[in-house]
């Protein structure tokens, strides 16, 4: 009824601030967002969108026209809209930009111009800048007249006059010195400005090695671009941490939760197509053992205990690997010694299981073959869990694939194959 | 020999920064890592403590003696001094803080007496406070005679006589005031403060959705106790979505990623211990179809693509559950939603799924009741792994259980047994 949405209209542009309507429209099913979405009134619109993540704020853009989606942005700093613009089909971002007034679009077109995964794709242009010859006294006058300074400005940036970046002013030193000083006395050179090309995993490490709130990045030639601020690192760092977790579940990091059944189901189909793949030579590797299998069936039913328990040794290795890597502390010098504990720390569980499994297998099945075939499977089973576990992701990243996709399936593959067949073989062996 | 060791010296305490001679220690094995820790110099050892992560940092500590550790920690601020205490075993603290002079104890043990995960456990005591009834100008003259104000201070808190906490300054607006204006006029009162027993998950959604730099700590009167930075939220936020990924296989996100073997094998083991519980349940499962298994080889060589299509398909469902349990989208209300979807997109894939791989099992053993048992068991599988994948981490949540840890056994566990049963069971049934 009409009560009810004026409720959700006043609620959506009113009652929460923008950032709350857009978590409120993350949380909700793809029909009723679209009804939400349109309750939020046309100057709301901007700052909702700029909050929602990659994947819902794409669905929303894709529904708009390119007139619409520019009096919605109007009021966003440059970098918010040009993230906004990545989000959008090819075409309607260049009508976007056809439409936008000339001193806009070449801003834009600038923080376009590099990819959204680097320094230059985080920062945006709102930086108060002073030169070094001036006194603090004058720049405590000049800030005066300024109303408005831009949110998280902890520092103001030292530049020449020809733009190139000197220092750094925080606002702390700033308050704490003699007003005659001069600036070039006070600023801080010790911290270098950041280059627009760097990539934003290392802008992300810099920032929470230096406790930074805001830096500089600059061009190749040292001139002042804009400024990187804590609030877009927290966003990398986020994303960086949850990548990990969704590949190696083959899901998207940006992918909405409520993402509608059809769109659902095509993505999952692909992931489930490739494991098949996984499933499918395992099931081949066990038909080469057709003929024990028939002979002793007890193998069939202990079969899964081997390479499900190789399967999870390795992911354990893989995740721990993958993680140091996402921290930077595994790299050639130090993998040695991690293949090494890994190896021993298998060999050492798979001993131990190796006992239990068998003595269980020989009371279950009174036959004391395949307690020792079982057990000499898991042992090998964990040692190639292991090796897998460490080198697969070294190997899948020294050849430029994300080893959190591509890392678990094949670390399957490998348990699941080197499982079968050590068991079913050495059954053979036994039993033959 | 001895010039390889006196260059090493001089990296860690000149060359490198602490938290780079911290990063270094986290990658280097153990022992070379205790020998790079004896070469850290007595004045840089509580520098580089404090950058460590916790099992690193607590590997270290449980090596020094009290004296030793008071000495390292003297110039710390108090919150990272008692993040360092909650890492030391009882006796170690309770002997430190018997050592440490009258007012640090006083300050470090209000620390410890809030959670290390909560609001008050974050928080540290280095406040910049000042009356609302003064002007911006005495706040300039008081703030010159400090040379130094706190890292990260990016507004002054205002409270009352009795440190009531009344408003934020922000440094920013402070500098583009007029000088006459009495600080009552122009500070802010629309951010709430931090209630110190917040848990810390909530104060980093606080700092996300906000913005925030810094906020101001409050007791149940009222109270100013201190300000959590935003440095110490992007370790919450990191240690926060890392957990979720290291818990899924089994490890702590605090797992120093060089741990000695014998530590290694130890945790790992439990986690093993654990999954072969699953593992055998499956095999129980399996054991009550020996007759038929023993009839049907081709089933014993299929199983496996059955129990593994569910487990992945539920595995899928279960991250995304889990990760949206992190962000906070999913609750009572749209949890409904999602069950539907996931079934549906479960039951689409399935059925997908369940032709092809029917298609190849008719063609690989020739018989199409092998292709029609498979094809419904995978169905059922793939229905089952959407409901466990939804539901299991809602109701450990609900139980106070943590999903990422307890769900991908419990689903697998699921997933294994009912693919197995709808298997085995369609197949006694049909060829029976």
């Amino acid at each position: 009824d009409s009560g009810e949405l004026k409720r959700m209209r006043f609620m959506l542009n009113k009652g929460l601030r923008p950032v709350e309507a857009a978590k409120l429209l993350e949380k909700t099913p793809p029909r009723e967002r679209q009804i939400l979405w349109n309750l939020v009134s046309k100057e709301n619109e901007g700052k909702v969108l700029q909050h929602l993540g990659d994947d819902v704020q794409a669905d929303i853009v894709s529904r708009m026209d390119a007139s619409e989606l520019l009096a919605a942005t109007e009021g966003l700093d440059s970098d918010d809209m040009a993230d906004m613009m990545q989000q959008m089909p090819e075409r309607l971002m260049r009508e976007v930009l056809r439409i936008m007034d000339k001193q806009n679009r070449k801003r834009v077109e600038k923080l376009l111009s590099y990819p959204e995964d680097t320094a230059g794709g985080l920062m945006n242009t709102d930086t108060v800048t002073i030169r070094p010859d001036i006194t603090v006294e004058t720049v405590l006058r000049y800030l005066r007249r300024h109303t408005d300074v831009p949110q998280d400005t902890d520092s103001l940036f030292v530049v020449s006059r020809k733009d190139s970046f000197i220092g750094v002013l925080p606002l702390t030193r700033l308050l704490t010195s003699d007003p005659q000083v001069m600036v070039r006395e006070i600023m801080r050179t010790e911290q270098a400005a950041i280059p627009a090309t760097l990539p934003d995993q290392e802008v992300a490490r810099l920032f929470e090695d230096e406790d930074l709130v805001s830096a500089p990045v600059v061009d190749e030639s040292g001139k002042l671009l804009g400024r990187i601020t804590i609030d877009d690192v927290v966003d990398v760092i986020r994303e960086d941490a949850d990548h990990s977790l969704m590949s190696m579940a083959g899901l998207d990091e940006d992918e909405d939760t409520f993402a509608p059944v059809l769109r659902t189901t095509r993505r999952r189909a692909v992931w489930l197509g490739i494991n098949l793949i996984t499933a499918f030579i395992a099931s081949a590797v066990i038909g080469l053992f057709e003929g024990t299998l028939e002979q002793v069936v007890a193998l069939a039913v202990l079969m899964p205990i081997v390479a499900s328990m190789g399967g999870i040794a390795g992911s354990q290795t893989l995740t721990l690997v993958i993680r140091g890597q996402a921290l930077g502390h595994i790299e050639r010098g130090n993998i040695g010694w991690l293949f090494n504990r890994e190896l021993i720390a298998g060999a050492l569980n798979g001993t131990l299981w190796a006992l239990v499994v068998a003595a269980v297998a020989v009371v279950w099945f009174g036959d004391t073959t395949v307690g020792i075939v079982i057990a000499l499977a898991i042992v090998i089973n964990l040692l190639a869990g292991a090796m897998a576990g460490t080198l697969l992701p070294m190997a899948l990243k020294s050849a430029g694939i994300d080893p959190a996709l591509a890392g678990s399936v094949l670390l399957t593959t490998i348990t699941d194959v080197v499982g079968f067949f050590a068991f079913l073989g050495l059954a053979t062996l036994f039993f033959g």
